[in-house]
């Protein structure tokens, strides 16, 4: 009998209100599988900031150091800016914790309108591999001037050799294991002028590893309005961190499953523990309410499963998902019903 | 009688093909309002730079200074890095010329099919207002370690009070002018650390001067998303360059119109000649063929009216083009027709 310690982090706004039902379904499963979790709950979030001025406790990350997993519900909330919270909690853990790889699908499921039209389930179904640590996202840089006309404020995004190739390493082997050897690499090397040409160039010599690997780059512009135009054609999606953003919020977009999708910010190698966490943010505007919808982060617990060497156990858990949208008695209002978070969660755990 | 001297260039690809139709429509429209257009032609392209290492002369910006306004089909071509291609044209043009706005309408037209669902001509209609001097386009940065495994890569983004504001006023008195008094910003301050907050703060400070528009402050990931799951949000969205040209190639996506769109780049004081050009590029894949859409080439005549002060004459050309995409007998390959580049420069033209 294999046992974890999960580091539970609900967060902020409906991050409390969804965890309880991922920790339900992973109770749920835990019993056919012969696992069992200790989850030890932490409850950083902007509540703490106020009342102490950090987000977490100085040794914030050191007590989350030796857990199996961190599981993590929403970062943010109103009254608190936001690079005030998410730097001062979600992003220091990605970072310390070396979790380079944020790893998102995109999947039309059956039982979601998705916006856009003709589209089945099966039709799309490709998963975004984000650079995690470097890029875009860094605090280099400053303001000069403040206050004056002359007031001007630099931003210096990081591209190491370190950084860019083992992410393209991890999105082309990744790509071999699940059996669907095609990449496409997100780019803007016709505008930004040194970093995205390094991009290009390492992925050109990653791909040279990788011969049995079909391989695209599409300028963020237009893969952006391909996302729309033709879903269909990816199978994985490699891009920087604020590239990988935007696609992995895009993608679930379009399949209609805001609310639904999961991400793991994964240490491959696992020295660190992995944080799993749905897409979604805390949802200020529907905090309090009971409504939301707890999928993105049950989907989020089964990433976590999977990686955990668990993989039975996490395709139960996204089977029961499936079989729970597809039926498609138990709808919170975000997918046009009137159930309530607890409701959906009860449903999927029953399922299992 | 006023007369214009436009600098042509219609640069690569299918640039050189969808340009004859944009001056044809001018031609035809110039009679009906008494106007007169001479066109200078300058053929700088990849094709140039193959042959003398620039993409234009040495003189290249001071022989367009003088015109009216430009004229632009596609740069860029498969053999010549794209970097190179478009920081050796496209790029200077847009900032010696300080064209600091890249104004780009998303609208949904009649006869053409969106890729989303239950969309009306009229529910999608608004404008990205995108900066286009500064921001995240620079070649501030460089490489380090260049071949060893410590190489790296810095690339920094340039936000100055000076360019940050006046593309934000230009936003607000855009909005009200065409009396859509909402602005939407793009932004992303929970990730980008520095530049980003003081975007949010220079919005909030010029949104301030405009108390009659609304406001929203949408980051760059569910701003993407939204721009698919409820396009009809929006009316006039302001954004860094980067997020800017993302936004303005996602809204085509949206509404099926990326061979259709077009753009003006512009100086808004006339100190310098403003250049307008479809947002569709070179695309290799199909030159030579006479096949490429030209509508992109001849609104942004239409666009290019507008900014000389022929603005019933702009609004005939884009009437015309309307009317042929609802009439929908002639419609070249991407529009599901069999109609070639000049049938439909023709069939517009007509119209006129
Ligand atoms: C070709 C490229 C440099 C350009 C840009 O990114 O500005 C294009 O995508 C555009 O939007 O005009
Ligand atoms: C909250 C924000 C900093 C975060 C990010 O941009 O990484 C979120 O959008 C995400 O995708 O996990």
């Amino acid at each position: 009998m294999s046992s974890y310690e999960i580091a539970v982090l609900p967060g902020d706004g409906i991050g409390g209100e969804v965890m309880p039902e991922a920790l339900r379904v992973l109770d749920a499963v835990a019993g056919e599988y012969g696992t069992s979790f200790t989850f030890r709950h932490f409850d950083w979030s902007c509540e703490t900031y106020r009342e102490t001025g950090r987000m977490m406790p100085e040794d914030g990350l050191d007590r989350l150091r030796d857990h199996d997993s961190i599981l993590l519900g929403a970062v943010g909330y109103p009254g608190v800016p936001d690079h005030v919270s998410l730097w001062g909690l979600l992003l220091p853990i990605r970072r310390e914790f070396d979790q380079y790889v944020n790893l998102r699908p995109v999947r039309l499921l059956p039982g979601v309108t998705p916006p856009v039209r003709d589209k089945q389930p099966g039709d799309i179904d490709f998963w975004v591999v984000r650079e995690n640590t470097e890029g875009e996202y860094s605090r280099l840089g400053g303001r000069q001037g403040e206050g004056t006309p002359a007031e001007m404020v630099l931003q210096t995004a990081v591209f190491t050799r370190h950084g860019t190739d083992r992410i393209l390493r991890y999105a082309f082997e990744f790509a071999e294991r699940i059996g669907k050897p095609h990449v496409t690499s997100g780019t803007k090397s016709n505008g930004i002028y040194h970093s995205m040409p390094y991009w290009d160039e390492r992925f050109r010599a990653i791909a040279a590893e990788h011969p049995d690997v079909a391989v695209d780059q599409d300028h963020i512009d237009i893969l952006c309005a391909r996302f729309v135009m033709s879903p269909e054609r990816f199978d994985v999606v490699v891009a920087s961190n604020l590239f990988g953003d935007i696609l992995s919020d895009l993608g679930p977009g379009v399949t209609g499953t805001i609310g639904v999708a999961p991400s793991g910010n994964i240490n491959p190698e696992r020295r660190f523990p992995s944080t799993f966490e749905p897409v979604h943010g805390s949802a200020p505007d529907i905090a309090g309410r009971g409504i939301a919808n707890p999928i993105g982060q049950i989907w989020s617990a089964a990433m976590m499963l999977d990686h955990l060497g668990e993989q039975e156990a996490g395709a139960h858990v996204v089977r029961a998902i499936e079989s729970v949208l597809a039926a498609g008695a138990v709808r919170t209002p975000d997918l046009g019903g009137t159930a309530s978070t607890e409701d959906l969660g009860k449903a999927i755990a029953a399922e299992i």
